[in-house]
């Protein structure tokens, strides 16, 4: 798809990862301010705009070595199935190549996705989280 | 277990860790300086010692906000069963306790480790890899 954009600064106001997260379903789009400095905070991000709207980002995780892990990756859903999560997977992977390991969480309809993408499925292990019971569910 | 001495630093030597994680099997045991740089630049590290010896680590990744990542949690075959793991993860956990949300990848057989400690499997979602072939596999 053309005309969109990507880049790794600066990090989107809360405004703009409201209306994205919440665009998808996120319940931390209700907390945007929380995303924001979460973001800020992070040790790599990539953001996809179009037009100048945010459309999507990926955001990392890393001890620089060993692990890098990628909290979120979301797409807007009228920009989804165009390429746009792949393009922002690839960049933020390319900066991580040569770290021992790459992780995430992946729902298992996006499972296909990120094999495309090299990630492999380990049999015998499970995600497991706590989530903060005022922020009711995932994302 | 009596005599058991947590801390959080300072961060232990390539062939402390080489000891404990060639111990378990881990292969990154076969990379120590890797996992040392690792836990220096790690976002929170609680260790466990016994008579000096480093018999488990917890280390974390965190954006400060909105996750946390635990990507080891380590304790030495001679020290298990022993509430050392428990004791590593709850400290670690009081660190981070404010945060959205708490995440980390289980093997299915510490399943009931982890619920125990407050965490919950989401069905329907998997973790996903990808690892430096030269490494060889998981750890």
């Amino acid at each position: 798809m053309s005309g969109i954009e990507f880049s790794t600064e600066p990090v989107p106001d809360s405004q703009e990862i409201a209306a994205l997260y919440l665009a998808n379903g996120w319940s931390s789009g209700q907390k945007p301010d929380l995303v924001r400095k979460a973001l800020e905070n992070s040790d790599g991000l990539v953001l996809a705009r179009h037009r100048g709207q945010l459309i999507g980002l990926v955001y990392a995780l890393s001890d620089g070595h060993l692990v890098v892990y990628y909290p979120h990756l979301i797409v807007h859903p009228d920009y989804q199935g165009k390429g746009v999560g792949k393009a922002l997977m690839e960049r933020i992977m390319q900066r991580y190549g040569d770290i021992h390991q790459q992780v995430l969480i992946a729902d298992d309809h996006a499972e296909p996705f990120y094999r495309k993408l090299g990630f492999t499925f380990a049999d015998g292990t499970k995600p497991m989280w706590i989530y903060d019971r005022a922020a009711d569910g995932a994302g």
